[in-house]
């Protein structure tokens, strides 16, 4: 892990970009650590350049609880190397969605796994890095989206604590098993009208949780409609299982 | 409305019992009233007496945010005189269940419609006494079930500017009209493995909500089961929409 920029928010936070080989990422940590403190993994669809205003304001809410926060940048988003077969499955996607048809299993299938194949052993690996650091001292939890990627990293990385999952993308129907394999406690956010993700699946999925602490909270509003008071929501429910 | 009895809690809230001609009922307000405080009418199943360590705590949390609070007996409930009709259906509504049968639409009409007839305009006549004290100013929430009370009361009176209502007993078809005339904020607490609740009847019922703001907070666990986070969600709500 490299360190290729530091800078200080107006609050204080100080927030840091590196690289872990190709992948490039962002630390945001509280204005003054004095113990080592604990993480926030901070999930997007993609994109950090144009998810940074989003991200950046989250990370900021996670630092003052005392919450270091991190992200990266997904395969084949932003400025990495382009992902083909992702690609091609997001193009028929799009026309499905167009033609206003039923989307196929095999196009979620061939969209979302290979994406979480990849996507989460980076997402080990960045953990691994970043827990190497004094300042920063788990428990970790994860936080957003896309949720097929918060699912497996719940199934399959015990330092991950808790878990607040936007249920805003399609999840490929193999993925219910690994979701009845999940333990840890979960806030599940579903945006009720979003356009984007189906809402019955949603609920299915919420169902199909191991989790014996689960919480589905639905508001109102498309896909970006989240409203302000749900990100006070997502710091309480980590105070809880990070403090 | 005269009061009965008066004490203080333990954390200084004070507790008056009161009647409202037959019907009994509780006022807590806060440990000291500078200045004319919100209300939030505490809901609930039926049988004060039974309910009131559920009510006392609630009311607590209520006022220790600076909220009076205030429940009165159900039609037929505790020690009012029996509600024959609603005891009827409520007998045969047990027979079903028991026998495992789906509960006809018939004995729901029989067992929600009357006892929400004749308590709204009893809570509504509180509700002139409560706010005619010089301690209560408004504006007015309404927290906890029955729900089809709730919705009945989001939307005939207006003093009422927010809703927490508890996903946790029947609700007759007729009353999905009426949830669609609701609009003031909402917050919906749905028990996901509420034993005597359909799950899809409430998920559909908070679909129907005409208001624009609603959210949906659904938590494991049976009826009985909601976890003490969701108190202070509720708090949270209230404090957003009530000052």
């Amino acid at each position: 892990m490299e360190f290729i920029s530091e800078q200080r928010l107006d609050d204080g936070v100080r927030e840091r970009e590196f690289t872990l080989g190709e992948i490039p990422g962002i630390l945001w940590t509280p204005p003054s650590v004095t113990a080592p403190v604990p993480l926030i993994l901070l999930g997007h669809p993609g994109g950090l350049p144009m998810m940074y205003p989003r991200l950046v304001a989250r990370a900021q809410h996670c630092a003052a609880e005392g919450f270091a926060a991190a992200s990266i940048e997904l395969p084949g988003g932003g400025n990495r190397p382009r992902f083909l077969a992702v690609e091609e499955a997001r193009a028929d996607l799009r026309r499905a969605l167009q033609a206003g048809e039923r989307v196929d299993d095999e196009i979620v299938d061939r969209l979302v796994l290979p994406l979480v194949d990849k996507a989460v052993p980076e997402w080990r690996a960045t953990l691994d890095a970043l827990l190497a650091l004094p300042e920063i001292g788990g428990p970790v939890g994860y936080s957003g989206g896309i949720i097929a990627i918060g699912v497996r990293l719940a199934v399959v990385e015990p330092r991950i604590r808790a878990a607040l999952l936007f249920a805003g993308s399609f999840v490929p129907r193999s993925m219910f098993e690994e979701a009845r394999q999940v333990s840890i406690p979960l806030q599940v956010l579903l945006q009720w009208d979003d356009e984007g993700n189906d809402r019955q699946l949603a609920l299915d999925l919420f169902d199909a949780f191991g989790s014996r602490e689960k919480a589905l909270h639905a508001n109102m509003g498309g896909h970006t409609g989240i409203p302000h008071y749900a990100g006070e929501g997502a710091n309480r429910f980590f105070i809880r299982h990070l403090k």
